[in-house]
């Protein structure tokens, strides 16, 4: 049974949660009085569908259903949690709060808001306990953080509840332990806004210098280390003091100037609009955001091969969902059937098919299953003894494309204490896509050298290679690259 | 003849200018009278020849020569450019200044200053014409930004041949066209630098806590598309002016608030220092520094493949050396050296090895190279046309580990108009970690059917085929999976 979270406020925002928790398998009821709420959303799903898979590894879940409630009361029936993104009006807000805990007082309700503290938030609520900001960073759906921030009159344990939550959604949960005004990210992003501003109206720069000073430089930097760390490195070995030394009397103590206030008026937002016009017109908002996420995701992948930062988030994420996918019995008079897998967006290539290597990685997923079938598994290796490939010969036989259901199945061709030989097939239903022929080998990894597998290995490895004998001899097996068919 | 830079002041970020020139051909000379200097600098280099090159997809040229000078006179002796990065003392400058323009009145110098305009750095100066500031960003080997702010005294030309020349080393030459204190970018780090002592300061955040409030958030959008674009896309199709429009009374003008200066003493010092070594002390600063490398290098690589931001000037950078390329036509002597590539945590396997399907990514990789090297590159794809892998045949001869170093290389066995054959190495050093043969056909995309290249690859392909009939055939060529040795 789905679980259900209700979406208070649809936009940019609401629309970016409700897509996170649809794509991770949870029913969301929808409650927005904009007519277009249902269009908006459907765009920001759109984006999300075409860009969050691509971040994942394992299978996602089945997409949970959504819908739109006429009322709060029929949106909130049965939530195991609600997000608030309605206007930043304290007034609407705390209209907002007070209905839906006429109907659930007890369930969890975090609101988006970037302008108000939770202690604002809480004034005469039914149960103030429950509420807390949780600030997330557009697109919702793609960035990890959450800026989780409650007051002393929030309920510790619904607060630990909630962190839980967004993580199984794939968040990042930041818990700001002392309410403060914009949160922490918030405050930077006033204080740099703040300084562009000003660059902006004075004619120093334009909209498009200043995007460059920021993407081509700091920008890079702050997507994988932030501010302190990026600093510690730059300190060298003497670390974050020298750092800090450096500031002295020759830099002027820096961030004590730079503190004056532009003025806000509709010549500097004309002044804006304009530049902005002539750096970004050429792509439609849509195009933007496509581009956006491409990019997002390019950097997230980054980060999830080098288990850093907010790949880290992705790869914690991936454990959670690994799901054991052979719990039956596998039937040793046809090929294995050793593994399931779905085509995602991050396999694909500039041609819009399964990148080669990917086929090589469905190949591994399969043989590694084998292995685990026979009993040579992580406890196997960590033994010191493992199965190492010593060759392969791949024939690409078809095309797999984005969304494709792929299957893995392993057949013996030759077995004895050192050597196998298998020949594996990924298949899209019942075609193959690919096949490989592997010979391993064998390994005393210590010792660097092939020996006899362990009797257990054996007892199990060497049935299912005499059964596989009576399965046809699949046609490639001994061919050589770029030999002429029979 | 390679061209001559000479760098005065050495450190991290001399020492990055230097490794940016000399890993792309220039012959540096280096004064600094710090004892350490030469070490200092060999270090900067260590990690720039691991990290820089995994950005190009063409050859580096052959690096440069370093030599250390006695004194400024013996640099400057016959260099075409001139950048200064020593302390952040103005009278230091001015005296430096005095002694390079007494041999060296009319060569370009730029200074690294992040505390000064270039008004005050012409001060007395003989040649202020051609005296500029060149702000860089660590790591400099990397990021290619260059603030290059001139004065009224500086001469137009003069500029516009130091941007073009940085340009040529790869960088992206930011024009600030009127001097202001901190030039741009660091006000912006200025800024956030006052709000960031703030939260540590009162206890509401720990430098980790910033850190990942950046990075989880805002610091992945700054990276590929700064501010204005930012928020511009958050905007909606309604642009610009209407994400301005929301700010009015509901939020306050939030940049006029959190103005105040922070006390910046030992205390607060300390505070910052000891919580950066909770949060990274587990970390050498040599370790971070490749930590951080390699993360910039997965992010640049991947706004190359989108062909944005950063990734732009990546592409723009191999444009040109391309060219240089074809005009010195590839050493056909050889297999051609196609690829550098690094074995990142997350290309390992549960064996603690380069896991399997990354021998064949690397392959590709490597392919790849090759087809954008006769010239069926994204473009060639986007008009329909594509080679398609038929074929592969792994040999897999050594193990590769973390961090390991490999090139890639691609030797043409075969060729003709619709077929591709090549046989590929991965090297670890001179030694092959594997070795993969495959056959190539060109395919007509929609028609799903093989078709002739075009002319203008078959130009570039048939005679780096022709010369690669004299290399000796791979052993390995045309063997099959299980074959015996001869």
């Amino acid at each position: 049974m789905a679980r259900k979270a209700a979406i208070i406020g649809g936009g940019v925002i609401g629309g970016g949660w409700a897509a996170r928790f649809l794509l991770n398998g949870w029913n969301v009821s929808v409650f927005d009085p904009d007519p277009q709420a249902e269009r908006k959303i459907g765009e920001v799903l759109a984006n999300a569908r075409a860009s969050l898979p691509a971040l994942s590894d394992v299978p996602m879940p089945a997409e949970g259903k959504l819908s739109f409630a006429e009322t709060i009361t029929e949106a909130v029936e049965g939530a195991e949690y609600i997000q608030e993104s309605v206007s930043e009006r304290l007034d609407l807000k705390h209209r907002v709060f007070a209905q839906i805990q006429q109907s659930a007082p007890n369930t969890l309700l975090g609101s988006s808001t970037s302008g108000f503290k939770p202690s604002e938030l809480q004034e005469n609520a039914a149960n103030p306990g429950v509420i807390f900001v949780a600030h997330p960073f557009n697109p919702v759906y793609l960035l990890p953080l959450a800026e989780v921030v409650p007051s002393p009159k929030s309920d510790p344990q619904a607060i630990e509840r909630a962190k839980e939550l967004l993580r199984e959604i794939g968040m990042f949960p930041l818990h700001v332990r002392k309410e403060i005004d914009a949160h922490i990210a918030d405050r930077f992003l006033e204080a740099v806004w703040r300084e562009a501003l000003w660059l902006v109206k004075d004619g120093i720069a334009t909209t498009e210098e200043i995007d460059e000073a920021i993407r081509m430089g700091f920008g890079l930097r702050w997507g994988q280390m932030g501010l302190f760390e990026t600093y510690r490195v730059a300190g060298g070995e003497a670390g974050m003091k020298h750092f800090m030394a450096q500031f002295g009397p020759c830099l002027q103590w820096p961030w004590t100037k730079l503190t004056d206030v532009p003025e806000f008026n509709d010549e500097l937002v004309d002044l804006i609009a304009g530049q902005s016009d002539a750096q970004s017109g050429m792509h439609t908002i849509r195009e933007l955001e496509r581009i956006r996420d491409s990019n997002l995701i390019g950097f997230m992948r980054a980060l999830k091969d080098r288990n850093w930062g907010a790949g880290k988030v992705l790869r914690e994420h991936d454990e959670r969902r690994r799901a054991d996918l052979f719990s039956e019995n596998p039937d040793s008079s046809a090929p294995l059937l050793m593994s399931r897998m779905q085509v995602l967006p991050g396999w694909i290539d500039y041609n819009g098919h399964m990148t080669e290597s990917r086929y090589l990685f469905a190949a591994s997923e399969t043989s590694d299953a084998f292995l685990r079938l026979i009993g040579a598994d992580m406890d196997y290796v960590a033994g010191g003894h493992s199965y190492y490939t010593a060759e392969s010969h791949i024939m690409h036989l078809g095309e797999a494309k984005l969304g494709d259901a792929l299957t893995g199945t392993c057949q013996v061709i030759g077995a004895d204490e050192k050597r196998l030989h298998i020949f594996v097939r990924i298949l899209k239903g019942t075609e193959p896509v690919a096949t490989i022929e592997q010979m391993l080998l064998h390994v005393d990894m210590k010792a660097g050298k092939t020996c006899a597998a362990a009797p257990d290995v054996l007892a199990r490895l060497l049935p299912i290679a005499e059964a596989h004998k009576s399965l046809p001899r699949p046609e490639s097996v001994g061919r050589h690259v770029g030999q002429r068919k029979a």
